[in-house]
């Protein structure tokens, strides 16, 4: 199989970036692989289960080296290190990400003057763990990743596209506004109703007899709550506007059930209920 | 093993019901099960698929011959049940049921003149999937059953408590009000909250885009958004009070949520993140 870089440098060794430097590297796609952080106990853990070839903490030596760039730290940390990576990466570069929301990170790469070998990217994976160890090379068999190239070059593009489909994933390319609206309602929604239902069960006066009688319900409900601060502040910070739109949103349907409960209205209720019942029927099983 | 009923009764044969006289058979407690209901579909379902050994849609005449009687309906077809069962149920039958909701039923019995062989129950079971062609023997195995036996005699007690340990559930008394603020929170406001959030997935803009980047997060989230309107409507109108006021502690923290990322404050948003995964930590894992 053709190798498509032959020292790649991954920036950030989180969950999405271990396992896309192990994914990479288990397809021949990615010869060496150059796992960049700030935490030297998470980089020890991307090298020792080897997940990357080598580490280092100076992103700017490490992509003076580079013939790939993939920026996979939190979405705000991706817009600040493109201008070290545009000061730093050699000409041929082709630089990518892999943040969840892509507007903020498409201008920032233009404004540092990599639109034409940047391609936007987001896989839609991953889970509520984080860091190195949490890492694995299946992680993106059968998931989608957005690209949203914009001003790429074909050449860039090609060279992304490829990386993803050869470590198991489905591309689709999208403009950066539409994916960020759409994850915006599909991922970061869920993700701060999960983040709030939680802190309403922390916060209720009887926490530990609501313990003793959690199901399978709640524990579906609430997964998603115990993940990342860090990565999460982030998105909300780089998506706001998008976000609270989404928020909003869910804010009318929820004052409009709570209404129905409120009057007795059990139709009202049914019909809200029918309404979820058909979108959940619509959404992929898995 | 001891057989503890010769002749159970279980009015509502869906998925708690048509589980718990399979479970109940196999585990050699009910000698001779018959599901009552008023669809003939679900009842021949039940009946084909050897959960229960007889059908009937004449609840008064099935009940005349029960020793014991489980209410799996709906909550407040539960609630009308009671006076049925009251009117044409032996002396010496014990009758209990597997509402989500236990003051109004608990109540009723009372009311209805069963207070002392009326033992409220409620398996902290099921899911998203409703009907007797849900059902599984398997389905209580591990989990958790709530008594509110309240003012029952301690041998009605006895046999219902064996009953679901015999099934493979670990069984808890409580009393029913601290049973329904509990649910209230651990159960109902998750379920509201998938309900809600699905139908603000369907009523957006692109829901077709929102399809194709649907993963894992929004699967889980949702997953209850698919549950049964008629059981669900019940419930809401049972635990009204006590629901409305899990709903407003749920909206006190969105709308927390909400401000700390309209005012962009991350440290904000970061201890409410913090806060819910800590809970998170500390709930059941399965």
């Amino acid at each position: 199989m053709t190798v498509l870089a032959n020292r790649a440098v991954i920036l950030g060794t989180g969950l999405i970036g271990a396992s896309l430097a192990a994914a990479g590297r288990r397809a021949g796609a990615l010869k060496w692989v150059i796992g960049v952080g700030r935490g030297r106990a998470n980089l020890d853990r991307a090298l020792a289960s080897g997940s990357v070839d080598e580490v280092s903490q100076d992103a700017s030596a490490a992509v003076a080296r580079a013939d790939l760039v993939v920026l996979a730290a939190p979405a705000d940390a991706c817009v600040e290190l493109l201008t070290t990576v545009a000061r730093h990466a050699p000409d041929q570069c082709v630089v990518t990400d892999v943040a969840s929301v892509k507007v903020p990170v498409c201008l920032a790469a233009r404004q540092a003057g990599l639109g034409d070998r940047f391609v936007g990217g987001h896989p839609i994976a991953g889970s509520e763990a984080s860091g190195a160890s949490a890492a694995h090379p299946d992680l993106f068999k059968d998931r989608t990743v957005v690209l949203t190239p914009s001003g790429a070059q074909p050449v860039a593009l090609a060279k992304v596209r490829e990386l993803w489909e050869r470590v198991g994933a489905t591309v689709i390319e999208m403009e950066p506004a539409l994916h960020d609206a759409t994850v915006a309602i599909s991922s970061h929604l869920p993700q701060m109703l999960a983040f709030a239902l939680c802190a309403t069960v922390g916060r209720a006066p009887d926490a530990d007899t609501i313990r003793r009688l959690a199901g399978g319900g709640l524990r579906d409900t609430t997964r998603l709550g115990a993940s990342n601060p860090a990565m999460w502040t982030a998105i909300a910070k780089q998506n706001r506007e998008v976000l609270l739109a989404a928020c909003d949103r869910f804010t009318a349907v929820w004052v409009e059930l709570r209404e129905a409960i409120a009057r007795g209205d059990a139709d009202a209720l049914g019909r809200l209920m029918e309404e979820s019942r058909r979108l959940k029927r619509s959404l992929p099983a898995r």
